[in-house]
């Protein structure tokens, strides 16, 4: 195992660029808030972003609640400097935005979970920071309702930087652990955050508002003062170790729909964990299709563990049928390998075999992550 | 030679999940009006988008004055599917705009100058047409003004959907080809665009306009309407076209610098054409710091044609000095192919090889293109 957290500097912040160069091992939530203190904004936010570093987050392009609007860690990467299986040292991409100097690789590392080389430093594409920030929990009776205003959301082209949905099982553990307030009733949560320009961020959550309204929303709060904004992302993002809390094992799954197919695939999951008798929280960014569903389970229950592993078959499966993808921001790693062939099929294996082959013809990288 | 024009068929528009699915030939702006129609925007937009298709702009990962808000081809491409030299057909990327199943071979495809197979169908990434669009074209006495513009609003965090530069030399050709107006003494243009919701494109408007001023504009133009604002971008996209009209032989670069070095490359432009008597005409996507400086000249005069050959290797090598890199939008093809070394060094070239001989073994796609 290779640990790289001592390689934490933060390089250079170029402001004027609209860039900073980092070392792997610096931890994301850091980062940003360095950056936010010279009104500078790096969005991608995974749920671990006090823990995760922007190594990890190449590796598997993280993404988060932001994703809806401005993208993955794919789309803030410039350049990497990285050493390859072989011990050679390349540097990749520009500190331009624009670059086609080549093949991508810096875009191609980044998601390739650590399987193509060991990445030393990156150069991180930044944007200004949003003057405004206004964050919306809407309450929902019904999870359809919930799932309904995401998608009426998209369609309406309307573009919160965040538009997250939490199921009643979700909403439970976390309103134990966070003393969120929700209205008696509520089975369903959309948080959302509208940000830009003081007026546009205002706009478009009065349109965020009126629309949670129009699709039965029991109550919706708005807030821009930062510590009551952070406390409901706080809580957002206690999503999983809340529900870790409730069972021993918890199988976190990372599939993601077409938009339209958000209402079918929340459906979906709920009937699966019927099926196969199990508890399955669903959270997710709904924005963008991106969906978390969480079986609840015990390692030591061995019928149980059986049938949470053909849910989550299931789950994939359906994914894949409703026209979407195993995994949005987590990676495949070990436990997907075997369903990788189903959504790129076997040219697509061998193509990526041989592009592996071609990084790293000895397959002391990850060996067996990615493919079985 | 493999010709794709006439697989141009939109198979799909999806408008709710803000996607089209096309074949390879369809031409750029004639898919752009057929999305306007439906209230959705591809953003990319070369100069060349009446002629160019998207398989090509696929290939070089086209941009345009768009980029500089919007990004780039590589930021669209959700999904190819391509055959491989070895006859195989991969289906890579998704429906969805997450997805980290395997390697990003999308957009390892983009920008690879038709080196790793041929694309036969794309999944492109739209988003909701603005509400507004404000187009502003700001005057200049002096280059440097109209540079330090650009930086100042790029500072700023301003962020048109475009901001483009051009000097005496373009402004002159296309005054003569566009009957573009400009005030007398005008020796550089700014063009930019401001979009969005109605108020925000105002606001942003506004602040060029003023910034304009502050930096010594002698005249700030501003257009709402849809044709004014086409004829001003019209006579921009026309630049090569009455440049090339100058001159028998025209050689167009397109090298890109962090945006603060952006001042340095112009004068760096205009000295190299000095030190060489050559005409180089140069303008770009200032905003990204991505220029184009285009050498007149005559491919019968032997000595000229050496002389321009040289500066092209002098404006390379000083945006590589600058921190910047070879080419933003255009690609490396035949003529830069012997100065990737000095971007990407000797084992970035070594990696990118066997990159290409993982997919093309017998090196059929493209021979000579982008390794030398």
């Amino acid at each position: 195992v290779l640990c790289l957290t001592k390689m934490n500097s933060i390089k250079e912040v170029a402001s004027a660029d609209l860039l900073t160069v980092v070392e792997p091992g610096v931890v994301t939530g850091e980062l940003q808030r360095k950056l936010e203190e010279e009104g500078l904004f790096y969005p991608p936010d995974p749920a671990s972003l006090e823990a995760s570093s922007i190594g990890g987050n190449i590796g598997n392009s993280a993404g988060g609640p932001r994703g809806f609007k401005y993208g993955m860690t794919k789309d803030y990467i410039l350049g990497l400097e990285a050493v390859l299986p072989t011990g050679e040292l390349v540097k990749t991409g520009a500190r331009t935005v624009k670059c086609v100097t080549g093949y991508d690789l810096a875009r191609l590392f980044t998601g390739s979970e650590g399987t193509l080389g060991v990445v030393t430093s990156a150069i991180l594409r930044l944007i200004p920071l949003p003057e405004e920030r206004i964050t919306i929990l809407a309450s929902f009776k019904r999870l359809e309702d919930a799932a309904s205003l995401v998608s009426e959301a998209v369609s309406a082209g309307l573009a919160p930087s965040a538009l997250e949905i939490m199921d009643n099982v979700t909403l439970s553990a976390i309103r134990e652990s966070s003393g969120l307030n929700s209205p008696e009733g509520t089975s369903a949560l959309v948080l959302s955050e509208a940000d830009g320009f003081k007026e546009v961020a205002v706009k478009e959550a009065q349109k965020v508002r009126d629309l949670s309204v129009k699709n039965g929303a029991i109550s919706v709060q708005m807030e821009k003062e930062k510590e009551r904004r952070e406390k409901l992302w706080a809580a957002r993002r206690g999503a999983f170790a809340a529900l870790a809390r409730k069972k021993p094992t918890t199988i976190l799954e990372d599939i993601v729909v077409p938009r339209t197919r958000l209402v079918d695939m929340v459906k979906s999951v709920a009937e699966i964990g019927k099926r196969h008798q199990l508890v399955i929280a669903t959270y997710g960014h709904a924005g963008d299709g991106n969906l978390h569903p969480t079986i609840l389970c015990d390692k030591r229950d061995e019928d149980e563990m059986r049938r949470a592993r053909a849910a989550a078959g299931d789950i994939f499966e359906r994914a894949l049928d409703l026209g979407g993808t195993l995994s949005g921001e987590h990676g495949i790693g070990f436990e997907k390998a075997g369903f990788m062939h189903k959504e790129v099929g076997e040219a697509g294996i061998r193509i990526m075999k041989r592009l592996k082959d071609s990084f790293d013809p000895k397959g002391i990288m990850n060996p067996g992550k990615m493919f079985e």
